[in-house]
């Protein structure tokens, strides 16, 4: 279990101003009460965004976080020796404009996701150096005919994609077909040389930390059309990519600096230690109450997953659409585990820090040193049935199953890390799941609308209510955004 | 919205003597506190049991309810001049051991669903009545390559059914296998005839409320198997069958009395209008709060839907493996419809009020009168895809939609009904849908072991936890009777 870390410890140098302004915001005194135009259920990304932009529209807003902390699913995580890393969402990439117009305006600057060299596949046993610049791209290099296979699933998928409009993707045409089948049917039929297989199934659970068999094909067909924005339409491949893809680029200071600086401009507008426990609504007004605090506004904005969201006591009932929606979007199963080492040792083989591997808890890997590099630090994606078998172990022994698939793909000097951080989403109570609400089949064309409908003065946000890059930071961002243009339109 | 209706009015005659001791049960008091040795959360047919077995062996209980009644899923519903009919649960059959003996027990008495004369099948927009006591049995007479293909799947769901163990379908052979497709991409291939395609969809729809491309094909594979008892292999048409199969026999007097009698006979052990809101267990006691009653135990039982189960807090939190089993089981989407009716005219024109439809909000009904036959009642399923189009209507709506189903069914004298009766478990707070929890693929092979393992001093009940009869009300007894010998062990 990972222990909530005190907020001061989170920051590096270059964040204390903000880190100062966030600590001013307030806990629940005992039967307090609050008001503004707009109460915003969940402090993470998309909550605090909403926030900003409803007081930027000069409207009150307040926003009340279960947790001890804001940011949500991102997280900074502090090195024992000074400095960062991250425990949640880290990485954005072309076309994921919000987030980084929102970072750029919180001066929150961003560099290059360390890229230099070569990857490695790790498979049947045999570990593989290869480069990204070559003739295959970013494609790991199996056997010729599970290239080809791959290629042309890749295709397919990306021309499927381009059919399903983003801002509602069950009306495409063939969204009923689509939405009957789980991505697993669907790569049977079209993956069917193992080598193949092998790169989509990698690819899936990096993506979704679900296992294909958990996903309707119509759901994963919608996630590849969102990753893009209105003028360029979403690939495949820019999902898994890092050179030019939505691993691409990082944030200096740590992605867990935009929430903090969302929070402290926001001031005592954020309250924390609120768990949301029942919202009413009614009458052009809505109560939300929390931990002995009642907030009462005119509008909501509900910023959690939907499975968190099915948590929270409505009264009147949701309509069954919406309930019966969130009963359906569970969150996926995913820890991340970052080793630190003196220094970033495996760039002098001339690697990346790049895995993609058919084995071990850990299949998934980057190099997440610090900018200047002045440590090494590999970060490992333990997901879904991987991360499924590990739930429940203590964490010394998730340690020894993360540091024997690193020693595996890096050496005998990854067996020595001078921190490991380990932080196990499914264990969290207010997330129990990451990184996102998924769709299994069946559940986007008859529940889909209630994603985004307001019911009443409640509005919905969070990442997986967004168009483009849905699941991703700028997804939250976006629905953020868009949540705060229908309440000021209601207003 | 259906409205909570005041116990003393569910019940005729019959019962009123049940329903007088039922009337004992107490309500939470503000602040108050109470304990026994096991504390039972929901007051159905499952914790209800529980509770019984319990007492018998010395043992104290207490059952806190939700709702102003017990039942859960059972529910009986006064007919305006008097008498009673089934909003919930109301057949059993053969091998349905355990709820046929309890209700012996309790004195409640059973008769025949009526089932004389012809069924009807609705296709294509055309009427025809069938016999169910010719070559095809019970099967609507479609084309005969659409028959041939039926019974040929009928026999492979039967034969791949007898491979997977009742108490641990993830341990089946070709679990994976089966759990990585829908039942809908498996009918594809093997139903292509459109006809038997039909048969299946309309089944499917009427056993489980759900869409065979919301369901995993191990799910149902299981659910057939589940459908025996120790000595009796599940078979599919054991689902189905009016006559000799699950919907073979009906309680004089209601469903409902069983769980009325349970509860009177427990007395002031039942507390109703107790939603639970958190469990705090560890150091072996239990406590249990629900609107301002603290009820502390030294096992705790929780006879819920996985999906009710996953809004109650838990401290310290439960494994992540129950918590996302509870984010992966979504209720089914179902309402009941009742039309009663001087007589039960349908029955003088050879009809046994039992159709299989392919149009309309309802495709599968019963003739729901009384066992003297004093009034007619036609019963319909508003299931799946057809309820959740009419979950957020007016109840004029539903009826207007559901009566123009009967008339096209049964002829213009049932435009004109005496009393129409709705139950929408959608829309009821303490169900949002039924009449079942159900697995999409992946479910059970991932979290399966995590339906029933307890943890620490809590135990699971429900029937969805069953081995056989998963979903039914014998279902709901077994696990009640299983969750109590566990308790009782560990007392």
């Amino acid at each position: 279990m990972s222990v909530p870390l005190p907020r001061r410890r989170l920051l590096g140098a270059a964040a204390a101003t903000a880190a100062a302004a966030a600590l001013t915001t307030a806990t629940p005194a005992a039967a307090a009460t609050r008001s503004a135009d707009v109460i915003i259920v969940g402090g993470g990304l998309a909550g605090l965004t909403a926030a900003r932009a409803v007081v930027a529209a000069g409207r009150s807003a307040l926003v009340l976080e279960a947790r001890d902390r804001v940011g949500g699913r991102v997280l900074n995580l502090p090195l024992p020796d000074g400095g960062w890393t991250e425990g949640g969402g880290e990485f954005i990439g072309p076309t994921q404009d919000r987030i980084r117009a929102l970072a750029a305006e919180l001066g929150v600057a961003t560099f290059p996701t360390y890229n230099a060299g070569k990857n490695l596949l790790y498979k049947d046993g045999k570990r593989t150096p290869y480069a990204t610049d070559g003739l295959l791209g970013a494609v790991p290099p199996v056997d010729l005919a599970g290239l080809a296979n791959a290629a042309t699933v890749q295709a397919t998928l990306d021309n499927l994609a381009k059919q399903v409009p983003v801002n509602a993707p069950w009306t495409a045409a063939k969204a009923q077909e689509w939405d009957r089948t789980t991505f697993d049917s669907w790569l049977c039929l079209n993956a069917p040389v193992p080598s193949a297989r092998f790169l989509f199934d990698v690819a899936t659970t990096s993506i979704f930390s679900a296992e294909p068999r958990e996903l309707s094909l119509l759901y994963v067909l919608f996630y590849i059309a969102s990753a893009g924005n209105e003028s360029t339409p979403g690939t495949f491949e820019r999902l898994t990519d890092t050179g030019s893809g939505a691993q691409a680029t990082r944030f200096t200071g740590g992605s867990g600096l935009i929430p903090q600086r969302l929070a402290a401009a926001l001031g005592e507008r954020v309250v924390l230690n609120a768990p949301v426990d029942r919202i009413s609504y009614g009458g052009g007004t809505a109560t939300v109450t929390a931990a002995g605090l009642t907030a009462t506004g005119r509008r909501v904005i509900v910023a959690l997953p939907p499975a968190l969201a099915a948590r929270v006591d409505y009264d009147p009932l949701l309509p069954a659409a919406r309930d019966q929606l969130t009963q359906r979007m569970p969150m996926g199963a995913v820890a991340k585990a970052i080793a630190v080492y003196p220094t970033p040792f495996w760039r002098s083989s001339g690697l990346n820090g790049q895995v993609v591997s058919d084995t071990g808890a850990v299949r998934s890997t980057f190099d997440n040193s610090p900018p200047d590099g002045s440590c090494g630090a590999l970060m490992g994606f333990l997901e879904a049935d991987e991360v499924r078998r590990l739930d429940g172990a203590a964490e010394s022994e998730v340690r020894a199953a993360v540091l024997a698939d690193y020693v595996r793909y890096f050496g005998a000097q990854a067996a020595q890390p001078t921190a490991f951080l380990l932080q196990r989403w499914d264990n969290e109570r207010f997330s129990r799941g990451g990184p996102v609400g998924y769709a299994p089949p069946g559940v986007l064309t008859q529940y889909g609308p209630a994603l985004r409908t307001p019911v009443g003065p409640l509005h919905w946000a969070g990442t997986e209510t967004s168009d483009y890059w849905n699941g991703y930071m700028d997804g939250a961002v976006r629905s953020g955004e868009r949540a705060a243009r229908e309440v000021l339109a209601a207003l």
